[in-house]
């Protein structure tokens, strides 16, 4: 069950109405740290807590991780969750290096992971953000910050912007990067989650009636409806299905669709898309 | 074996010339989460491993804390550490308002963790830097950081000031800031630990011959000659002496030092007091 044709790096993204551990989820993600596939060089996790959030990391494997049990044994609630296992392409195994990154920008933080290669990409960076480490993503994240930045240069931590503001500014910050290479990412301010697709992106949209899943890297089932009420809705996205026995929505190149409360409601046609699924 | 005279809440420092885990040092701080004293808002604890850090966090009391077993059971070697335990004086008890606070500029993690209570401190940030939480202690972060910038105008990630030119700048903001009410902190960017006293803060630096040393606050004892190097050098810094057979040096009222490589090298007449240990 390896995942040899996803070459570099695998993102798991969830955006949620109500907050909900990712424990199933990331049981099946972490398998392929190591186990069911070879993205070994490091993993981390970030969940949301109001405006602030918190990141675990690790430069081992994730099945080898005991920061990853942590993450196992003890369900942390979130309404935005991204999380990445990497095989290295640019920069060393390191802790510099390792995603997701966060910086804050208008009192809130903002979280970043990829999935992909950009060749020669080395934009100016005016300094108001810049990476710690070497990688092309993180120079991707702090660029991106940088011009959102600059198209609502009258935004504020007492006036931001509104998320459609946002979502509009970063189609076309994310358009421009994505002609350097491969540009899967997740994104989340913490009010929402923003994912582009460059080539492997899916998304599933779980609400009421809700049923059993069963992982793909793993033999284990849940029913999600032992442990949710009719209103919740939770939206998770990844670079390859995680369960065998559900339709997961695969995004389509160039698209870049934010997720609000579980749905995504952002992008080329996304209710079409949530529909069709 | 309460502390009650301390209230707010409890730092916790170090920096080595050598990565050195703090497990011990830890074991005794974390009892003062709720078990041998009352600083039972939150704690965090920062990890520098190169120029990013590694941040763990949780509202709960340390000694509750399934994130703190972690802490305890993995040794994660580094040369600069932050802890911090909370009792809240400003802000809400949740993960916004949680010490250690990390910011990045000049492309390395800049980490700090406050004692003490600001009163009316609203300083006009430009937003270049800006709270995520309500505390006093982010604000003054965020202040720091902004007056830092201004200091070296000329500086940037491939051009950063000189530890000297830091610790000058510093120096004068915190006794700025410090004006405004109690202001004990821990500051460290990964290449040096600076601590601020305004009124309880105590460092110890430990070198060849090493000693045995026990805990104040658990039946905890270690013989670091076991665990060490003649080379190593380690300097912890704690609002509290963390062990009852070494002798701790108390901070003078509005003395600022700069560690690196676990020396005392800048402050007041910081080599006349290391030598007075």
């Amino acid at each position: 069950m390896a995942f040899s044709f996803f070459n570099m790096c695998q993102l798991l993204g969830m955006n949620c109405n109500t907050p909900t551990d990712i424990i199933f989820s990331f049981e099946g993600f972490a398998q392929r740290g190591g186990l069911t596939d070879h993205h070994t060089d490091g993993w981390g996790i970030a969940f949301f807590e109001g405006r602030a959030c918190r990141l675990l990391m690790d430069c081992q494997p994730s099945i080898l991780s005991p920061v990853a049990d942590l993450v196992r044994a003890y369900p942390i609630k979130s309404l935005n969750v991204i999380a990445h296992i990497r095989k290295a392409t640019q920069g060393e195994v390191n802790l510099e290096n390792c995603h997701p990154f966060v910086r804050e920008m208008w009192g809130r933080q903002w979280v970043f992971a990829h999935n992909g290669n950009l060749v020669d990409f080395h934009p100016e960076l005016d300094g108001r953000f810049h990476p710690v480490g070497t990688t092309d993503s993180e120079r991707a994240f702090c660029y991106m910050l940088q011009k959102l930045r600059e198209a609502c240069p009258n935004s504020s931590a007492a006036q931001p912007p509104s998320l459609e503001d946002i979502h509009a500014a970063l189609s076309a910050i994310a358009k421009d990067i994505a002609r350097f290479g491969t540009f899967n990412f997740c994104l989340s301010n913490g009010q929402a989650m923003w994912a582009h697709c460059s080539t492997n992106l899916y998304y599933i949209v779980r609400e009421h009636p809700f049923a059993h899943a069963h992982l793909l890297d793993k033999d284990v089932a849940i029913n999600f409806a032992e442990h949710t009420t009719p209103q919740d809705r939770v939206a998770v996205m990844a670079t390859a299905p995680l369960t065998d026995n559900e339709v997961w929505q695969k995004m389509l190149v160039g698209e870049f669709v934010m997720f609000k409360d579980g749905c995504p409601c952002g992008g080329l046609n996304p209710i079409q898309h949530y529909k069709r699924v």
